[in-house]
């Protein structure tokens, strides 16, 4: 069963392994008529990039992307657009132990128990690489939901038990601290974590969020399709997610009603609400005020500390995991958080514009 | 944009208004042969039923379940399965006052915006009677699972800050007690704050948790639709749930990859694993571990205290909701859970089925 | 895996077997604010109706419909619109006979091959009854279509070898003939074949041709949702239909090119082409001519006369079928080729409103 | 709206225009486990190169197909097919001109009116080029079906008015004869014919006939997902196709029914039709007998003879469009009517595999 395409509208198929010849995404039903040049892209695919700072794995890939179709001079023109990326620095290593045992924390075991075999070159499909795909498609949704004055920005809220100070949030440290933490006080503790989980041949885990800014109210559709299940379906479908959650999240549980209910009040004329406890989304639709979405991280599997598992043969046995690992996929994973919220968001907009007949009727009268 | 239907080798398509004539499901590409009865299901419609305990709002709601076509003889045709609950005792009060302004917490600003009116009455399609159909649907699915020793059961973990001991875990609880607790003594204080709250005319929130016990490994797709992706789509996309979390979910944020990891161990020759920080998923896949889903479900937003908001001429108001509602939606709403874990992983088990062509040779060589 | 559901914006959920409690279909994605009184739907229904004609079975079927959700105030709200129709005049014959050999020409042996075993009675879900949920779909996408000045309409073009005469074209013949014919002579003599077909206990095929008028260019995705793919995969889907074309279909296989393509024209400022042997449709869109589709439909399978076949217990047997059977489906299904055009361009004209990124930031500029 | 994916548990997203740098498909959901060579695919893409005969343009297109992900050690992996196809040798011809005006025949106007303008190069995305992605999936899917006994091989039926004569039909033919015709002495007669048209300047169509052998009887779902149906989509979104028939076809609207049911027989103890009318479909499934599908092809319509039009500012013309172009299509789009018929078969195929619950249960048992 087809488990690499997503979206209704929009449809993104991502492709491609850790160690094999490219990875890449066909992005299809993007509308046309955006200009796009492929430094739009590529910037995003460079927040994800590993070896650019002491927060991440020291491995280089340069992950240059090319547009193959779909776009012609210089704008979208409806049809597929094919992004790829060449893997070029995978390094040749040796494989044949890791392919014999199952990694804790890791899909190893579930591949050969669904697919009765895998590609254990560096995670294969199950690789960080694979959102390679993802955040080329949302930067495509980012940039247009940009130009109608939405605007999508994920960052770093904790590494660890390091968490920002909200009083310090600075949006442009997000792309300047080794973290992307809005708050470069808490970034240098979070640093500290991080070095500190190296030397210990250990890792960490996260929490990312993200606001969309902008959006107007009555986005999502109101029973499986809603706003907040869709994002909950496209961040937690990210590698390491394990709990997503909007607005207040998790503390709604032990609110009262009247604490957690945000009262509506006309503003100079505006429809706005005394607070956002709701996360801007109510009954799965957009309320108008900024979502929020929050991803909480799983520490990075791969750690070199001696760990006990078993083989294939059925042997318990200890193994030391070596290479060039992340100690944290925070950072880097902030942008893949980001796109999927863009792509999600966009995906939904375009459902909303068939919501009434007057639209539709509107639409063709023109 | 269609929204009310979910899934993707089986589709529940739900429908229905809290006020309208009836509500029902289609449950199309549900497998022939499994013997149903009306039962069956109605005793899952009983358990989402109000009216039934101290715990839930004294309106009486008959529910009873007619099944219009799908079954023949006494089972499943493999054709789709009609599922009709009729209205009959919703109270025709009068909603021209409600009409007129949006509830704060509610769905109410979002139609409008969306739709351009809405059927006000108690909810309409936002009511919490939507999950019927979902309950409806959930029940066939949890039968044939359960033909093949696969329990998928959940229950209430908290309401406010009263959580479960699990030391006192009894299964058998979970049916009998007015919260849907699995623990009696933390029952009874959860009832103590629940009429706390009626009193103080508040509602209150909680934890709902899932188990699934007895899925193999290997059910998930390995990208975007993923065992976890899937099922957060399916439990976000219940109306006041607000965030939803796999295993250990938040807490992995703060934990070291040697804390989180989960040894797999060769025990009496079976694979397992020493730990289960992971709820049973890896990869996006299940790893034959005992699955654990949480969801947290926000406080019920209509609460008899006054409250401030505004109406559609855009005048800020102070506003009373009177009716029967909720003083806490979670023991209701822990068999909506419970369906729609189910249906979530029927649906990705079948997916499974075709992951190998041996699978689907061997298939066709009978 | 789910065949009951159609479309991509609109999705429609049909259910129901001949002889069980009732049919219907929940239309899910139909846009909010459209006027909507029973009897825009129940018109539809009325012309599939058997018992009105001599042309079609004696059998008496009411075919009312109720309304049991997605309707507020006499608007359509957005949200599912399920329409159901009871069985009520089913008669309870004996069917032990039938139940026990393979029909010729129906779809016995497939129920049996596929799900182990069949409802009998009337066909299941295989009776021309299924189609009930089909025509209540496509008369809510008419009206609609109709309400932006795009008409469809099918009529039936032949009746075995009587065809009628182009020259005759009488759009009002079409609901008022027996044949569903727009040329009363063509009727008369189409009518003596059916009663020939009769006394000889046998059926006749025919011929139904739909048109789309004023639908406007650029309606169609340009790969595989072409607006002829899914047009065909729409009507294809009718039980008896065994060939679909569009504009000269068969006929362009013996075309010269220069023959067959169809030269732009500007008549009055308006782009027009000369021809129209592209019925309508170039690379997969509407060229703003008229659309034109076919639609060959195979004789009764239900014959009284005596046939052969096998039985369940694998043995050569003489047959047969009594009961009253329609001579001919073709003027009874010509609104339901009509309702699956309709609902399919419906769903095309909504997938194009997102084909630009003009259109979606004119939309949310509003 | 995407409309450039395909199928349902397996999908094939295919990408690229004709004068782009390349084009490919995304296969995903195609089973773990199949030697996969690259030669598998690019025999079946050499079928449609042109430049092989003189039945075909002379242009030369290397079409050499690359494997860019989901193989592993000679295998597929489970994981999406990433399949890709440079476009090395289109000439940078000027396409200032026929950029200026709409050519008729072709989707030159209904791509501006939907996107606002066009890639102009080659027909870009609605180019004969854009179905190697088409073709490229249909040999992974046609592999499978083969080392399952199932056999789907296309052929010319018929150019012009030239037919084959079933007598002679001599299947090692197809691969040999320019025309892929199954019988040698029609294709003499076939290229007359071409030849015929390439000096007139013009081109003609035809018919492509698909078998499919060996198919289990039950394949298809029952209403709108019927293999019929499936398989009209699938050949209908062909470029050049204006007409599918399954079996006898537009013949059938005027057999009487006892001439068109086949009657089942039981020979030597199986279960077979004594005709088949039907084309190995009933109700929308496989009844066990040959599959038969027909398409019918228009006539090429680019055509160096001088046509009338309208350019971009409304004006009537006179144009010669210049250029390598195919007197006709059909020989080469035998291989993509053959490769939309074995993907549209064993998609079905897998949908089939859980239309029982006792299959589930037999599966999930061992």
């Amino acid at each position: 069963m087809s488990g690499s395409v997503f979206g209704k509208n929009i449809k993104m198929s991502t492709w491609g392994e850790s160690h094999g010849k490219a990875l890449g995404v066909v992005v299809d039903g993007f509308p046309a008529g955006m200009e796009l040049d492929i430094s739009d892209i590529q910037k995003f695919l460079d927040r994800r990039k590993p070896g650019t700072s002491p927060a991440t794995t020291p491995r280089k890939e340069d992950d240059a992307v090319d547009i193959l179709s779909g776009v012609f001079e210089g704008k979208t023109t409806g049809t597929p657009i094919s992004l790829i990326v060449k893997n070029t620095s995978q390094r040749s290593q040796d494989y044949s132990e890791i392919a014999q045992y199952y990694r804790p924390g890791h899909a190893d075991f579930g591949f050969d128990e669904k697919y009765g075999f895998r590609d254990y070159r560096g995670g294969g499909r199950s690789s960080g690489r694979e959102t390679i795909g993802r955040v080329a498609a949302g930067a495509l949704c980012s940039k247009l939901l940009q130009e109608m004055g939405i605007e999508v920005f994920a960052f770093t809220r904790a590494i660890g038990d390091v968490e920002i100070n909200d009083a310090n949030f600075d949006r442009e440290s997000i792309l300047k601290t080794a973290t992307a933490m809005p708050d470069p006080e808490a970034d240098k503790r979070a640093m500290d974590l991080i070095n500190k989980c190296k030397m210990e041949q250990d890792s960490v885990g996260g929490i990312i969020e993200c606001h969309i800014k902008g959006l107007p109210a009555g986005i999502g559709e109101t029973v499986f399709d809603k706003l907040d299940a869709v994002i909950s379906h496209a961040v937690m479908s990210i590698g390491a997610v394990k709990a997503v959650e909007i607005g207040d999240g998790t503390k709604v549980s032990s609110y009262r009603g009247s604490e957690n209910n945000d009262p509506f009040e006309i503003v100079e004329g505006d429809i706005c609400k005394k607070t956002n406890h709701s996360g801007g989304i109510l009954g799965g639709m957009s309320d108008g005020s900024e979502i929020i979405v929050r991803a909480y991280v799983k520490p990075t599997p791969s750690i070199s500390k001696t760990q006990t598992t078993i083989n294939k043969s059925g042997e318990n046995i200890e193994i030391n995991i070596h290479g060039r690992h992340d100690p944290v996929v925070v950072p880097r994973a902030v942008v893949v958080v980001e796109s999927m919220c863009a792509f999600s968001v966009l995906d939904l907009m375009i459902s909303n514009m068939s919501s009434r007949t007057d639209y539709i009727k509107a639409f063709y009268a023109k």
